[in-house]
């Protein structure tokens, strides 16, 4: 079961992380990003980026997340240097995030769910388009949208993360909004996460339907916790969004359990900083890995939560 | 303005309506699916009906919403088809309409719109990864998930369309729920599309701001023209979804203008009904087009609403 699969990787490591590969073309070091004359050059220099750094973090790290954005902007192109950086992390032995937020009515999210999920029928044989283990979902639909990927998930072993209350400076403006019954939205979709996920609850506790919350919203992650605690959490904003290690330790369980945090810049450009001055981008990745386990695990054992 | 140019495209053709070509491989007539043996070949397939379906109503209707879903599923080579149909739809004179809901944090947002609605910039040139007029986006994140396609819409004559009210069964589930202050979560969010879009208004009275709307929520989309008189409203849900002419009339203004309604498996799959018996599949896609413009025409014609 995926979420099993997540969270024995995560205590293997004692690194409840993972690297986003929101692999920006700036992110490259000068060498590279010379190299990104046409969408082709830039999507293969980004592969090349991509596979150096996944060499480099394959051990201290259990997942990867893969923002399709930074590859959409590149075209067709991009898009195989998405599926090439998916085939890698998995290769590799990583859990693959695809940060792909998708959302739409039943019948259009039953597509993306086999983009991403299942599989897609040809005449005669069956493909998987982006195999990915969790997806990123967007649920403003309802229920009806998110049923194709509960399928997949049920079928094909994977897992999906639903938008609950996002790391940005305005999600409050409508996520932070209280209904007449006195609950916000983000508790409303974190309520709707909770049932959808109440069947699929593996040996950890922690069902495949799980949530994204912002490490930078302590207050809000630390209700969402209280309310659905077979819910693993999907935790970006550290690092360069501002989120700190003591103030995501809300989203963990005591054991250490139920959270996976992200960060793309702080590991992809570790090598531009002072910090790791003198290692090349690959070796910074896995120092500032090594630093990000250490800052998280320190906070959890604070916290009286230690993996 | 490109609002004002899809609505003279409209107005010309007596015809607010878009194609969806949200090509299913089982949408194929057998022929071309059989030829469906490989993701290349399928992409190929789709590509071609596309070709065939525009050539046959690029003169007839305004514009066509091209669902990514359908393409991302056949992976790269689905992503390439993409690519090619959104080319030959503004090669033929269309309006094209990217409709991939995308959402996320602002930095990611921003990939986003460069992807579809912008420029992605390399070391010595820049190019469009996706080139569209309009794309859809999803606002659950607030208003910095929306800044930076607000940008792209100024700065290179683009445009959105937001989800506010959707044409599926559960989109009540969350989008019709009230706020403590009375309002429904559908209407509030028609508030910021109305904010967003209030310094971008055309010769129509209409914005680049536009709102998707489901012919399916007749009651809601009614509440939605009060309130939002300079948002356009892309209208998904007529036909296969069950939405009627005389429901979604209520979208448009007293001059017809304000709506554009989807059609893509009623227009797509025609020739698979009794009723366009012995048409080729793009003749049949031409007959239901006509048809059902002429069913629109004559409902905004009972309505007083004649364009």
């Amino acid at each position: 079961m995926i979420t099993d699969t997540l969270i024995e990787k995560i205590r293997a490591t004692k690194n409840p992380t993972c690297v986003g590969l929101d692999t920006a073309i700036d992110y490259l070091p000068e060498n590279l990003q010379k190299r990104c004359k046409t969408p082709k050059d830039a999507a293969k220099a980004i592969v090349e980026f991509n596979f150096n750094v996944i060499d480099s973090i394959k051990d201290i790290v259990p997942s990867v997340k893969v923002q399709v954005a930074y590859y959409e902007m590149l075209g067709t192109h991009g898009m195989e240097a998405f599926y090439t950086t998916l085939c890698a992390a998995k290769a590799a032995g990583l859990v693959v995030i695809a940060d792909c937020k998708r959302n739409d009515i039943g019948s259009t999210a039953g597509c993306y769910s086999s983009a991403f999920l299942g599989k897609t029928k040809l005449a005669e044989k069956e493909f998987e388009a982006f195999p990915s283990d969790f997806l990123t979902v967007n649920a403003y639909l309802g229920v009806d949208g998110i049923e194709p990927f509960l399928k997949d998930c049920k079928e094909n072993d994977k897992g999906i993360f639903v938008l609950v209350k996002t790391s940005n400076p305005s999600s409050g403006q409508l996520q932070n909004r209280k209904f007449e019954n006195g609950e916000t939205l983000f508790e409303t979709m974190g309520a709707l996460v909770k049932e959808w996920g109440k069947d699929s609850i593996g040996k950890f506790g922690y069902s495949c339907v799980g949530a994204v919350v912002g490490a930078t919203h302590s207050d809000e992650a630390k209700i969402l916790r209280g309310k659905l605690p077979h819910t693993l959490f999907l935790i970006p904003g550290y690092g360069a969004q501002g989120g700190k290690a003591d103030d995501l330790t809300v989203c963990f369980d005591k054991n250490g359990n139920g959270g996976i945090v992200n960060n793309s810049r702080g590991i992809l450009c570790a090598y531009k900083t002072d910090k790791y001055k003198g290692l090349d981008y690959a070796a910074a990745a896995r120092a500032a890995s090594i630093d990000m386990q250490a800052d998280i695990a320190g906070a959890l054992k604070r916290a009286g939560k230690a993996l």
